[in-house]
Protein backbone atom coordinates (compact mmCIF):
# COMPACT_ATOMS: atom_id res chain seq x y z
CA UNK A 1 0.00 0.00 0.00
CA UNK A 2 0.88 3.63 -0.88
CA UNK A 3 1.10 6.23 1.90
CA UNK A 4 -0.71 9.09 0.75
CA UNK A 5 -1.56 11.26 3.42
CA UNK A 6 -0.11 11.39 7.49
CA UNK A 7 -2.71 12.49 9.04
CA UNK A 8 -2.53 13.03 13.67
CA UNK A 9 -4.21 10.20 14.53
CA UNK A 10 -4.68 8.08 11.23
CA UNK A 11 -2.72 7.81 8.24
CA UNK A 12 -4.54 7.84 4.57
CA UNK A 13 -2.86 4.60 2.01
CA UNK A 14 -4.06 3.26 -1.60
CA UNK A 15 -4.23 -0.12 -1.77
CA UNK A 16 -3.32 -1.96 -4.79
CA UNK A 17 -6.70 -2.06 -6.43
CA UNK A 18 -6.74 1.71 -6.15
CA UNK A 19 -9.24 2.01 -2.88
CA UNK A 20 -8.17 4.06 -0.20
CA UNK A 21 -7.11 2.89 3.26
CA UNK A 22 -7.45 4.52 6.45
CA UNK A 23 -5.28 3.53 9.34
CA UNK A 24 -5.91 4.43 12.94
CA UNK A 25 -2.97 5.32 14.76
CA UNK A 26 -2.40 5.08 18.63
CA UNK A 27 -1.76 8.71 18.73
CA UNK A 28 -4.69 11.15 20.18
CA UNK A 29 -5.44 14.93 20.46
CA UNK A 30 -4.64 16.53 23.49
CA UNK A 31 -1.79 18.64 25.33
CA UNK A 32 0.90 17.73 27.63
CA UNK A 33 -0.12 14.21 27.86
CA UNK A 34 -3.86 14.56 28.72
CA UNK A 35 -6.41 13.74 26.23
CA UNK A 36 -8.82 16.82 24.62
CA UNK A 37 -10.81 16.61 21.69
CA UNK A 38 -11.30 20.49 21.11
CA UNK A 39 -7.24 20.42 20.74
CA UNK A 40 -5.78 19.79 17.07
CA UNK A 41 -2.31 18.79 18.34
CA UNK A 42 -1.26 15.35 19.27
CA UNK A 43 -1.03 14.78 22.70
CA UNK A 44 -0.23 11.75 23.73
CA UNK A 45 0.38 8.05 22.44
CA UNK A 46 -1.95 5.26 24.35
CA UNK A 47 -1.71 1.62 23.46
CA UNK A 48 -4.69 0.21 22.05
CA UNK A 49 -6.13 3.56 21.16
CA UNK A 50 -5.96 2.72 17.55
CA UNK A 51 -7.96 -0.36 17.88
CA UNK A 52 -10.98 1.40 20.20
CA UNK A 53 -11.36 4.33 17.81
CA UNK A 54 -11.87 1.96 15.00
CA UNK A 55 -13.62 -0.65 16.71
CA UNK A 56 -16.21 2.41 17.70
CA UNK A 57 -16.10 4.32 14.80
CA UNK A 58 -17.40 1.02 12.31
CA UNK A 59 -20.09 -0.11 15.30
CA UNK A 60 -21.16 3.52 14.47
CA UNK A 61 -20.60 3.84 10.55
CA UNK A 62 -22.37 0.31 10.30
CA UNK A 63 -25.77 1.72 12.18
CA UNK A 64 -25.31 4.93 10.07
CA UNK A 65 -25.26 3.02 6.69
CA UNK A 66 -28.32 0.89 8.08
CA UNK A 67 -30.11 4.20 8.87
CA UNK A 68 -29.43 4.98 4.94
CA UNK A 69 -27.17 7.96 6.29
CA UNK A 70 -24.54 8.37 3.48
CA UNK A 71 -21.22 7.97 4.67
CA UNK A 72 -17.77 7.16 3.12
CA UNK A 73 -17.56 3.48 4.93
CA UNK A 74 -17.33 0.04 3.46
CA UNK A 75 -15.57 -1.89 5.98
CA UNK A 76 -13.30 -2.69 8.66
CA UNK A 77 -10.48 -4.72 9.61
CA UNK A 78 -10.21 -3.86 13.73
CA UNK A 79 -7.60 -6.51 14.03
CA UNK A 80 -4.80 -4.48 11.40
CA UNK A 81 -6.81 -0.75 12.43
CA UNK A 82 -7.33 -0.26 8.83
CA UNK A 83 -10.67 1.03 7.17
CA UNK A 84 -11.78 1.32 3.53
CA UNK A 85 -13.44 4.02 2.22
CA UNK A 86 -15.09 5.87 -0.52
CA UNK A 87 -12.83 8.51 -2.19
CA UNK A 88 -13.97 11.77 -1.02
CA UNK A 89 -13.09 15.51 -1.74
CA UNK A 90 -13.49 17.92 1.12
CA UNK A 91 -14.70 21.34 1.58
CA UNK A 92 -12.39 24.21 1.21
CA UNK A 93 -9.43 22.70 3.55
CA UNK A 94 -11.78 20.77 5.43
CA UNK A 95 -14.44 21.59 8.02
CA UNK A 96 -15.22 20.15 11.23
CA UNK A 97 -19.18 20.22 12.05
CA UNK A 98 -19.73 20.30 15.66
CA UNK A 99 -22.85 18.96 17.23
CA UNK A 100 -23.56 20.07 21.00
CA UNK A 101 -26.17 18.67 23.55
CA UNK A 102 -24.67 20.50 26.91
CA UNK A 103 -21.84 23.20 27.13
CA UNK A 104 -19.17 22.31 27.35
CA UNK A 105 -14.98 23.01 25.59
CA UNK A 106 -15.07 25.54 23.73
CA UNK A 107 -18.59 26.50 23.45
CA UNK A 108 -18.06 27.14 27.22
CA UNK A 109 -15.30 29.69 26.84
CA UNK A 110 -16.46 31.44 24.16
CA UNK A 111 -20.46 31.67 25.96
CA UNK A 112 -19.54 31.29 29.40
CA UNK A 113 -20.95 35.17 30.06
CA UNK A 114 -24.50 33.46 29.23
CA UNK A 115 -24.49 29.62 30.02
CA UNK A 116 -23.69 27.47 33.26
CA UNK A 117 -21.16 24.76 32.75
CA UNK A 118 -23.31 21.26 31.32
CA UNK A 119 -26.62 23.70 30.55
CA UNK A 120 -28.52 21.76 28.35
CA UNK A 121 -28.18 22.92 24.11
CA UNK A 122 -31.02 21.88 21.49
CA UNK A 123 -28.86 19.94 19.04
CA UNK A 124 -26.93 23.03 18.49
CA UNK A 125 -24.90 22.98 15.08
CA UNK A 126 -21.61 24.96 14.44
CA UNK A 127 -18.52 24.75 12.48
CA UNK A 128 -15.11 25.12 12.28
CA UNK A 129 -12.07 25.87 9.41
CA UNK A 130 -9.26 22.89 9.72
CA UNK A 131 -6.73 25.40 10.18
CA UNK A 132 -4.36 24.53 12.84
CA UNK A 133 -2.31 27.76 12.38
CA UNK A 134 -5.25 29.66 12.81
CA UNK A 135 -6.77 27.53 16.21
CA UNK A 136 -9.83 26.42 13.57
CA UNK A 137 -11.48 29.10 13.48
CA UNK A 138 -15.65 29.15 14.14
CA UNK A 139 -17.23 30.25 11.12
CA UNK A 140 -21.09 31.06 10.07
CA UNK A 141 -23.22 30.37 7.11
CA UNK A 142 -22.08 33.41 5.56
CA UNK A 143 -18.85 33.47 5.37
CA UNK A 144 -18.81 29.99 4.56
CA UNK A 145 -20.53 31.26 1.28
CA UNK A 146 -18.91 34.27 1.38
CA UNK A 147 -15.55 32.36 0.58
CA UNK A 148 -17.40 29.84 -1.58
CA UNK A 149 -16.75 27.39 0.84
CA UNK A 150 -20.38 25.98 1.25
CA UNK A 151 -23.73 26.99 -0.52
CA UNK A 152 -26.13 27.80 1.65
CA UNK A 153 -27.96 25.05 0.36
CA UNK A 154 -24.86 22.65 1.32
CA UNK A 155 -24.66 24.12 4.71
CA UNK A 156 -28.42 23.20 4.80
CA UNK A 157 -27.96 19.67 4.09
CA UNK A 158 -24.64 19.25 6.11
CA UNK A 159 -26.52 21.29 9.13
CA UNK A 160 -29.06 18.40 8.94
CA UNK A 161 -27.35 15.68 8.41
CA UNK A 162 -25.14 16.38 11.51
CA UNK A 163 -28.11 16.43 13.67
CA UNK A 164 -29.49 12.98 12.44
CA UNK A 165 -26.22 11.57 12.84
CA UNK A 166 -25.64 12.98 16.57
CA UNK A 167 -29.06 12.02 17.67
CA UNK A 168 -28.20 8.37 16.27
CA UNK A 169 -25.04 8.45 18.34
CA UNK A 170 -26.80 10.32 21.28
CA UNK A 171 -29.47 6.74 21.26
CA UNK A 172 -26.72 4.38 20.84
CA UNK A 173 -25.31 5.48 23.58
CA UNK A 174 -28.04 6.07 26.00
CA UNK A 175 -28.46 2.37 25.36
CA UNK A 176 -25.65 2.12 28.21
CA UNK A 177 -26.89 5.11 30.22
CA UNK A 178 -24.22 7.27 28.42
CA UNK A 179 -24.68 10.90 27.73
CA UNK A 180 -23.05 12.60 24.67
CA UNK A 181 -22.47 16.35 25.63
CA UNK A 182 -21.34 17.29 22.41
CA UNK A 183 -19.53 15.47 18.91
CA UNK A 184 -17.47 16.57 16.43
CA UNK A 185 -18.18 15.39 12.47
CA UNK A 186 -16.53 15.81 9.27
CA UNK A 187 -17.86 15.61 5.62
CA UNK A 188 -16.76 15.30 2.29
CA UNK A 189 -18.16 14.93 -1.39
CA UNK A 190 -18.31 11.04 -2.88
CA UNK A 191 -15.83 11.98 -6.24
CA UNK A 192 -17.86 9.16 -7.87
CA UNK A 193 -21.62 10.06 -7.18
CA UNK A 194 -21.00 14.27 -5.89
CA UNK A 195 -22.87 12.96 -2.76
CA UNK A 196 -22.74 14.77 0.39
CA UNK A 197 -21.14 12.03 3.35
CA UNK A 198 -20.24 12.01 6.87
CA UNK A 199 -15.98 10.53 6.93
CA UNK A 200 -13.08 10.14 9.05
CA UNK A 201 -14.39 8.59 12.34
CA UNK A 202 -17.01 8.34 15.40
CA UNK A 203 -15.19 7.73 18.31
CA UNK A 204 -14.18 8.16 21.49
CA UNK A 205 -11.21 10.71 20.07
CA UNK A 206 -13.87 12.70 18.57
CA UNK A 207 -17.16 13.30 21.29
CA UNK A 208 -17.47 13.88 24.44
CA UNK A 209 -19.33 11.27 26.49
CA UNK A 210 -20.62 11.39 30.84
CA UNK A 211 -21.86 9.17 32.98
CA UNK A 212 -23.75 10.46 35.69
CA UNK A 213 -22.41 13.59 35.39
CA UNK A 214 -18.87 12.54 35.07
CA UNK A 215 -16.36 12.73 32.00
CA UNK A 216 -15.43 8.94 30.50
CA UNK A 217 -12.47 9.43 28.89
CA UNK A 218 -12.60 8.30 24.88
CA UNK A 219 -10.50 4.60 26.01
CA UNK A 220 -12.93 3.92 28.92
CA UNK A 221 -16.00 4.65 26.40
CA UNK A 222 -15.10 0.93 24.53
CA UNK A 223 -15.48 -0.89 27.59
CA UNK A 224 -19.10 0.65 28.31
CA UNK A 225 -20.11 0.09 24.68
CA UNK A 226 -18.81 -3.22 24.12
CA UNK A 227 -17.86 -5.44 27.36
CA UNK A 228 -21.21 -6.75 29.87
CA UNK B 1 -27.66 65.41 35.08
CA UNK B 2 -27.22 61.85 36.59
CA UNK B 3 -24.25 59.62 35.42
CA UNK B 4 -25.69 56.65 34.36
CA UNK B 5 -22.35 54.39 32.85
CA UNK B 6 -19.01 54.85 32.28
CA UNK B 7 -18.31 53.56 29.20
CA UNK B 8 -14.83 53.45 27.14
CA UNK B 9 -15.82 55.96 24.83
CA UNK B 10 -19.20 57.37 25.84
CA UNK B 11 -20.54 58.10 29.37
CA UNK B 12 -24.30 57.94 29.46
CA UNK B 13 -26.45 60.74 31.71
CA UNK B 14 -29.88 60.54 32.55
CA UNK B 15 -30.75 64.82 32.26
CA UNK B 16 -33.38 66.68 34.65
CA UNK B 17 -36.17 66.00 32.22
CA UNK B 18 -35.16 61.92 32.66
CA UNK B 19 -33.84 62.01 29.04
CA UNK B 20 -31.17 59.62 27.70
CA UNK B 21 -27.34 61.83 26.96
CA UNK B 22 -24.75 60.15 25.72
CA UNK B 23 -21.29 62.04 26.40
CA UNK B 24 -18.84 61.89 23.77
CA UNK B 25 -15.10 61.36 25.69
CA UNK B 26 -12.05 61.90 24.37
CA UNK B 27 -10.96 58.07 24.43
CA UNK B 28 -10.51 55.94 21.71
CA UNK B 29 -10.14 52.23 21.43
CA UNK B 30 -6.69 50.75 20.22
CA UNK B 31 -3.65 49.29 22.14
CA UNK B 32 -0.17 50.85 22.76
CA UNK B 33 -1.54 54.26 21.63
CA UNK B 34 -2.33 53.33 18.16
CA UNK B 35 -6.03 53.38 17.12
CA UNK B 36 -7.79 49.98 16.53
CA UNK B 37 -11.51 49.62 16.12
CA UNK B 38 -11.43 46.50 16.54
CA UNK B 39 -9.69 46.29 19.96
CA UNK B 40 -12.28 46.57 23.01
CA UNK B 41 -9.94 48.48 25.20
CA UNK B 42 -9.16 52.37 25.49
CA UNK B 43 -5.69 52.94 23.58
CA UNK B 44 -5.37 56.31 23.55
CA UNK B 45 -6.89 60.03 24.39
CA UNK B 46 -7.26 62.52 21.27
CA UNK B 47 -8.39 65.69 21.66
CA UNK B 48 -11.14 66.19 19.95
CA UNK B 49 -11.70 62.75 19.00
CA UNK B 50 -15.16 62.76 21.02
CA UNK B 51 -16.21 65.85 19.29
CA UNK B 52 -15.34 64.57 15.25
CA UNK B 53 -17.02 61.05 16.54
CA UNK B 54 -20.31 63.14 17.49
CA UNK B 55 -20.15 65.48 14.58
CA UNK B 56 -20.01 62.17 12.29
CA UNK B 57 -22.23 60.19 14.31
CA UNK B 58 -25.44 62.94 13.91
CA UNK B 59 -24.35 63.31 10.28
CA UNK B 60 -25.09 59.79 9.55
CA UNK B 61 -27.99 59.28 11.94
CA UNK B 62 -29.97 61.94 10.69
CA UNK B 63 -29.26 60.46 6.92
CA UNK B 64 -30.38 57.31 8.34
CA UNK B 65 -33.66 59.14 10.27
CA UNK B 66 -34.52 60.80 7.11
CA UNK B 67 -34.14 57.36 4.81
CA UNK B 68 -36.93 56.21 7.33
CA UNK B 69 -34.16 53.37 9.26
CA UNK B 70 -35.04 53.16 13.13
CA UNK B 71 -32.55 55.12 15.46
CA UNK B 72 -31.74 55.51 18.71
CA UNK B 73 -31.00 59.51 18.14
CA UNK B 74 -33.00 62.47 19.14
CA UNK B 75 -30.78 65.37 18.36
CA UNK B 76 -27.03 66.31 19.07
CA UNK B 77 -25.42 69.17 19.97
CA UNK B 78 -21.98 68.83 18.64
CA UNK B 79 -19.89 71.48 20.80
CA UNK B 80 -21.12 70.02 24.09
CA UNK B 81 -20.26 66.78 22.71
CA UNK B 82 -23.82 65.56 24.05
CA UNK B 83 -26.27 63.57 21.87
CA UNK B 84 -29.57 62.71 23.08
CA UNK B 85 -31.64 59.50 22.58
CA UNK B 86 -34.06 57.01 23.16
CA UNK B 87 -34.40 54.64 25.83
CA UNK B 88 -33.57 51.05 25.03
CA UNK B 89 -32.46 47.93 26.14
CA UNK B 90 -30.03 46.09 24.61
CA UNK B 91 -29.58 42.59 23.56
CA UNK B 92 -27.98 40.33 26.49
CA UNK B 93 -25.31 42.13 27.59
CA UNK B 94 -24.94 43.41 24.24
CA UNK B 95 -24.36 42.62 20.92
CA UNK B 96 -21.52 44.01 18.18
CA UNK B 97 -23.07 43.62 14.83
CA UNK B 98 -20.78 43.75 11.56
CA UNK B 99 -20.79 44.05 8.16
CA UNK B 100 -17.56 43.84 5.83
CA UNK B 101 -17.57 44.80 2.25
CA UNK B 102 -13.52 43.76 2.40
CA UNK B 103 -11.64 41.39 4.44
CA UNK B 104 -9.43 43.53 6.77
CA UNK B 105 -8.89 43.18 10.48
CA UNK B 106 -10.03 39.36 12.43
CA UNK B 107 -11.86 38.32 9.75
CA UNK B 108 -8.78 38.04 7.97
CA UNK B 109 -7.05 36.37 10.80
CA UNK B 110 -9.54 34.16 11.53
CA UNK B 111 -9.84 32.99 7.54
CA UNK B 112 -7.05 34.02 6.12
CA UNK B 113 -6.46 30.60 5.05
CA UNK B 114 -9.36 31.32 2.31
CA UNK B 115 -8.84 35.08 1.41
CA UNK B 116 -6.54 37.51 0.38
CA UNK B 117 -5.87 40.84 2.47
CA UNK B 118 -8.57 43.50 1.01
CA UNK B 119 -10.48 40.90 -0.98
CA UNK B 120 -14.50 42.16 -1.65
CA UNK B 121 -17.05 40.49 0.29
CA UNK B 122 -20.61 40.82 -0.15
CA UNK B 123 -21.67 42.71 2.50
CA UNK B 124 -20.82 39.99 4.78
CA UNK B 125 -22.82 39.96 8.69
CA UNK B 126 -21.56 38.58 11.86
CA UNK B 127 -22.19 39.09 15.02
CA UNK B 128 -19.67 39.23 18.17
CA UNK B 129 -21.03 39.20 21.81
CA UNK B 130 -19.96 42.13 24.03
CA UNK B 131 -17.56 40.53 26.31
CA UNK B 132 -14.03 41.86 26.89
CA UNK B 133 -12.73 38.80 28.87
CA UNK B 134 -13.71 36.50 26.33
CA UNK B 135 -12.41 39.33 23.90
CA UNK B 136 -16.19 39.39 21.95
CA UNK B 137 -16.81 36.12 20.65
CA UNK B 138 -18.05 35.54 17.80
CA UNK B 139 -20.94 33.86 17.94
CA UNK B 140 -24.00 32.43 14.84
CA UNK B 141 -27.47 32.57 14.81
CA UNK B 142 -28.05 29.10 16.25
CA UNK B 143 -26.18 29.80 19.51
CA UNK B 144 -27.71 33.29 19.80
CA UNK B 145 -31.03 31.60 19.37
CA UNK B 146 -29.65 28.83 21.90
CA UNK B 147 -28.95 31.31 24.63
CA UNK B 148 -31.89 32.93 24.36
CA UNK B 149 -30.16 36.18 22.93
CA UNK B 150 -31.60 36.82 19.51
CA UNK B 151 -34.88 34.66 18.04
CA UNK B 152 -34.66 33.43 14.72
CA UNK B 153 -36.78 36.65 14.01
CA UNK B 154 -34.91 39.15 15.07
CA UNK B 155 -31.65 38.15 13.94
CA UNK B 156 -33.27 38.30 10.44
CA UNK B 157 -34.62 41.91 11.07
CA UNK B 158 -31.22 42.90 12.68
CA UNK B 159 -29.29 40.95 9.53
CA UNK B 160 -31.19 43.21 6.85
CA UNK B 161 -31.00 46.23 9.22
CA UNK B 162 -27.30 45.77 9.30
CA UNK B 163 -26.80 45.33 5.75
CA UNK B 164 -29.50 48.32 4.90
CA UNK B 165 -27.37 50.68 7.13
CA UNK B 166 -23.88 50.16 6.04
CA UNK B 167 -24.85 50.51 2.39
CA UNK B 168 -25.84 53.84 3.31
CA UNK B 169 -22.73 54.41 5.09
CA UNK B 170 -21.00 53.14 2.15
CA UNK B 171 -22.42 55.31 -0.38
CA UNK B 172 -22.42 58.61 1.59
CA UNK B 173 -18.28 57.91 2.10
CA UNK B 174 -18.34 56.86 -1.67
CA UNK B 175 -19.78 60.66 -2.36
CA UNK B 176 -16.19 61.79 -1.16
CA UNK B 177 -14.31 58.92 -2.78
CA UNK B 178 -13.60 57.39 0.37
CA UNK B 179 -14.66 52.96 0.12
CA UNK B 180 -16.22 51.73 3.18
CA UNK B 181 -14.21 47.94 4.10
CA UNK B 182 -16.14 47.59 7.26
CA UNK B 183 -18.31 48.87 9.62
CA UNK B 184 -19.38 47.68 13.40
CA UNK B 185 -23.16 48.39 14.56
CA UNK B 186 -24.85 47.99 17.85
CA UNK B 187 -28.69 47.48 18.04
CA UNK B 188 -31.15 47.63 20.88
CA UNK B 189 -35.00 47.19 21.52
CA UNK B 190 -36.59 50.76 21.93
CA UNK B 191 -37.94 50.65 25.99
CA UNK B 192 -41.70 52.24 24.96
CA UNK B 193 -42.52 50.75 21.20
CA UNK B 194 -40.21 47.52 21.38
CA UNK B 195 -38.71 48.66 17.58
CA UNK B 196 -35.52 47.15 16.85
CA UNK B 197 -33.24 50.18 16.79
CA UNK B 198 -29.78 51.22 15.94
CA UNK B 199 -28.08 52.27 18.91
CA UNK B 200 -24.42 53.79 19.66
CA UNK B 201 -22.60 55.46 17.31
CA UNK B 202 -21.44 55.98 13.69
CA UNK B 203 -18.26 57.06 13.42
CA UNK B 204 -14.81 56.82 12.21
CA UNK B 205 -13.95 55.10 15.31
CA UNK B 206 -16.51 51.97 14.08
CA UNK B 207 -15.56 51.43 10.85
CA UNK B 208 -12.22 50.94 8.74
CA UNK B 209 -12.18 53.39 5.46
CA UNK B 210 -10.06 53.86 2.75
CA UNK B 211 -8.79 55.82 -0.46
CA UNK B 212 -7.48 54.61 -2.87
CA UNK B 213 -6.52 51.83 -1.22
CA UNK B 214 -4.67 53.64 1.87
CA UNK B 215 -6.10 53.35 5.72
CA UNK B 216 -7.99 56.99 6.36
CA UNK B 217 -7.30 57.43 9.91
CA UNK B 218 -10.95 57.94 12.69
CA UNK B 219 -10.01 61.70 12.97
CA UNK B 220 -9.01 62.31 9.22
CA UNK B 221 -12.02 61.02 8.04
CA UNK B 222 -13.93 63.93 9.49
CA UNK B 223 -11.86 66.20 7.33
CA UNK B 224 -12.47 64.32 4.32
CA UNK B 225 -16.21 64.39 5.16
CA UNK B 226 -16.69 67.84 6.16
CA UNK B 227 -14.24 70.13 4.82
CA UNK B 228 -14.12 71.25 1.02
Amino acid sequence: MDLIYRGKTKDVYKDNNGETVLYFKDDMTGKDGVFDPGENQVGLKVEGSGKAGLQMTSFFFEKLNAADIPTHYISADVEKREMRVKKVSVFGQGLEVICRFRAVGSFLRRYGAYVEEGAELPAYVEVTLKDDERQDPVINEAALEALNILSGQEYKEIAELTVKISELVKEELAVKDLELYDIKLEFGRDEETGEILLIDEISGGNMRVYKDGAYIEPLKLNGYMFEE
